[in-house]
C-alpha cells in the first residue's frame, strides 16, 4: 500500500468514527498529502469505495502521473461543483451524510455544495480537523524530509553568516539567504525569511527593509527551506558588536526558556503545559507581555499546521510530530530575541533538527557557541 | 483623502447598495488594498463611522505604521471573533445586517461569527465581490505599479534568454528567473515561473524539471515581478533550433489569436466576447480541444484576481482593468504553445504592458522578432 492510500485510511477510519460517508478535501497542502497532486486547482473526495481527485485540463498530464493507482483523476471545468456532487451521489448512500472541511472551505463553496447535496439526497456537514491530525504525526517518509530541510537550512545559515552581516541592508541578507537556500539544494524558501536588527526586531513577523545593520545590537534571522514540499524553520538570533545590556538580558532570558522547553518535549505534554514552560521563566524575568505569541507550532507540508504550542492550545503531543520551540522577547524601539528550533517528538523525548550554533554574547570577555 | 480611504468609500457605497451596515474583510490582499497592512493574519470591519483593523500581537508595530489616520488598530488574540463582535457591535444598529466575504471566510469562521451576531441582535449575510470590484479598476497608483512590475518582468527576461536555452535545465533557467528578478529590482516573482520545453510544454501549468532543454522544440517560460505589491504576469514561447512542422504551426495560430484578442481590447466588451476572439480562430484551425483554459484574468495585488476572461466569464471590461491575453494550444506528447501579454484597458483601447519581443519561428528562410 502506498503512503497516500495508508493517510488515506487513517482519513477513513475518522470519518467512520464520525458517521460520515465521505471528505471533500479543497484544502491543497491535505489534497497533496492524500493523493500526491500539486497543483492550484483540485478537489478530492475520499470515500471507502474509492478516492477521486477533480482538476481543470491544466493538470490533465500531471494529475494523472502524481496520484496513486486508487485514485481516479476526473477533469473538470474550474468550478468542480456540479462534477463533484455528480461523484458523491456515486459513491455515498442515499440520507448520508457528506464532510466537507469547515476550516478551509469558503462560505459561498460550502453554500453551493449544501444545495446541491440536499437537493441529491445528501447532507452536507462542516467537520474540522479530520486530515489535519492525520498530517501533525509524521512518518518515516515525512521525517526524512524534514531532517533533510533542516540540514539545508542550518547549511544556508551558515553560508549567510560566513559574509557577514554588520553594513549590509536587512533586505541584502534576505536575498542572501535565498541564494544560500538554493545553492544548499532546497526547492525554495519555506516563507520569506525575516531578517530584523536593532528596533525592527522588535517584530516579530518583520519585514526585511532597507536598512543598514549596524554595530552593537542583536539581528533576529528567521528562516526555513523546502525540501520534497516539506517546510523547515530556524530562527538564530546574532550578537553584533556589543548590544545594549537589557538586549543582552532578554536574550539570555529567551535562551534559557527555549532550552527548559526543549528539554520538556516528550509525548503526552500538553501543549499547553509546554508553552507554559518557558512562558513562566519569561514571566519571571519580568517580560511576560513582550513575549506576546505562542511558544510554537506544528511543521509539515505548511509552515504553519498543527499542533498549536501556546496558551490557547489544545491536546497534547505525540510521537511524530514535528514542531517548533521558539520563545521570543521583544521591546519596542529597542530590539528583539527570539530563538527557534525545528525538533521532532520521538518515544521519550525530542530529536532537535536544527544544528545551526547558538551565537552566544561576550561573558568574561569570551565570545564563543554553544550547541 | 488617501487612496485607501477613497477605495473604502467605493465599498461603502456598494454596502449601501446591499442593504448592509458593515462589511467584514477576511481576505488578506483586499485588507493590504483598503488599509495598507500587509501581514499574515487580520481581519478588518468597514463600516460608515470606522474603519477598524484586527491583528494579533506580532504585528503590533507595523499595523500601526502602515494604516491611514482613519484607520482604528486593535490588537487581538490569533482568534479574533471575539473582539471582531465587540467592534461590530459598536459600528452597527441593532437588526442590521453584517456582510462577509462568503467566496473567502471559512465555513466554520462564518458559523462562529454567524452564532455570535445572532447572540448580539445582527445579521450575518455571505456576500461576493465586493472588494474584488473595486480592486479590478486600478487607480494611476496602481497602474504606475503594474506598468514597472511589467517593465521589470521584461527585463528579467532579456537577461534569462542572453544566456541561452538550449543545454540547461528547466530548473536551472527557473532560478535564474529568479535571479534576473531580483537584479532589475523586484521584490520577488509574482508566482513559480514555468519553464517548459518540448512535450513538457503541453502541460499549461507545468512544474520545471530537471529535463535538460534540447534543440528543435518550442520553450514555454512564464514569469511575473512583484513590484509595489503588485504582480506582473506575461509569457513567451521560445523556438529554439528547427521545432516540428507541427508545433510551428500551433505557433503561428496562437499569435494570430492573441494578436486578434489584444486588438478587441476595449471598455464595453463582454469577457465572454473577447474569450471568443481567440477561441473562435484556434478552434477554426482545428485546436479548439487544446485550448482548455480561458483567454486571461486580471491582475494587481493577486497574481489572479477579476476580471475572468472565459467562455463561463460574466461582465464586461472597464477602463483601468489590468488583464491578461493568453491563449495557449497544448499537444500532449508533442509540446505547447502560449502567448500572454499584461495589458490595462482604456478608455479607448488597450495599453500592452509586456514589452518583451515576440519570438518568430524562421519563415523565408530569415529569424526576426516582431513588437
Amino acid at each position: 500500500m502506498s503512503a497516500n492510500a495508508t493517510r488515506r485510511g487513517h482519513v477513513l477510519a475518522e470519518l467512520e468514527r464520525r458517521g460520515c460517508a465521505a471528505l471533500v478535501v479543497t484544502h491543497l497542502p491535505s489534497i497533496r498529502y492524500l493523493t500526491g497532486f500539486v497543483g492550484s486547482n483540485a478537489t478530492v473526495v475520499v470515500s471507502p469505495d474509492e478516492t477521486v481527485l477533480l482538476t481543470d485540463s491544466r493538470y490533465a498530464v500531471a494529475a494523472k502521473e502524481a496520484v496513486d493507482a486508487d485514485t481516479q483523476v476526473l477533469i473538470t471545468q474550474l468550478d468542480a461543483t456540479p462534477k463533484l456532487i455528480e461523484t458523491l451521489m456515486g459513491l455515498t448512500p442515499a440520507d448520508s451524510v457528506v464532510a466537507v472541511e469547515a476550516a478551509h472551505v469558503s462560505l459561498a463553496r460550502a453554500e453551493a455544495i449544501a444545495t446541491r447535496l440536499v437537493a441529491a439526497g445528501r447532507v452536507m456537514r462542516g467537520e474540522t480537523g479530520i486530515v489535519e491530525a492525520v498530517r501533525a504525526v509524521k512518518d518515516p517518509d515525512e521525517r526524512r524530509l524534514l531532517r533533510e530541510a533542516a540540514r539545508i537550512n542550518d547549511a544556508a545559515l551558515a553560508r549567510v553568516l560566513d559574509a557577514g552581516l554588520v553594513g549590509r541592508t536587512e533586505r541584502d541578507v534576505a536575498w542572501s539567504i535565498v541564494e544560500a537556500l538554493r545553492a544548499e539544494g532546497a526547492e525554495g524558501a519555506s516563507f520569506e525569511a525575516i531578517v530584523a536588527a536593532g528596533p525592527n526586531g522588535a517584530r516579530p513577523h518583520a519585514t526585511p527593509s532597507d536598512a543598514v545593520i549596524g554595530d552593537d545590537t542583536l539581528v533576529v534571522i528567521d528562516m526555513g527551506a523546502v525540501h520534497g514540499g516539506y517546510c523547515s524553520d530556524m530562527t538564530r538570533t546574532i550578537p553584533v558588536g556589543t548590544p545594549p545590556d537589557e538586549l543582552l538580558h532578554i536574550y539570555d532570558v529567551c535562551l534559557q526558556a527555549q532550552r527548559a522547553a526543549l528539554a520538556a518535549v516528550r509525548p503526552g505534554i500538553a501543549c499547553t503545559a509546554l508553552d507554559a514552560v518557558a512562558r513562566d521563566i519569561i514571566r519571571d524575568a519580568g517580560y511576560g507581555d513582550q513575549f506576546g505569541h505562542g511558544l510554537g507550532h506544528g511543521v509539515g507540508l505548511e509552515i504553519h499546521e498543527g499542533p498549536r504550542l501556546s496558551a490557547a492550545g489544545t491536546g497534547e503531543l505525540t510521537s511524530g510530530m514535528a514542531i517548533t520551540i521558539e520563545p521570543g522577547i521583544y521591546l519596542e524601539g529597542l530590539g528583539g530575541v527570539r530563538i527557534e528550533d525545528l525538533v521532532l517528538v520521538t518515544d521519550d523525548g525530542a530529536e532537535v533538527l536544527s544544528h545551526a550554533p547558538i551565537a552566544r554574547h561576550q561573558t568574561g570577555g569570551e565570545t564563543h557557541a554553544d550547541h
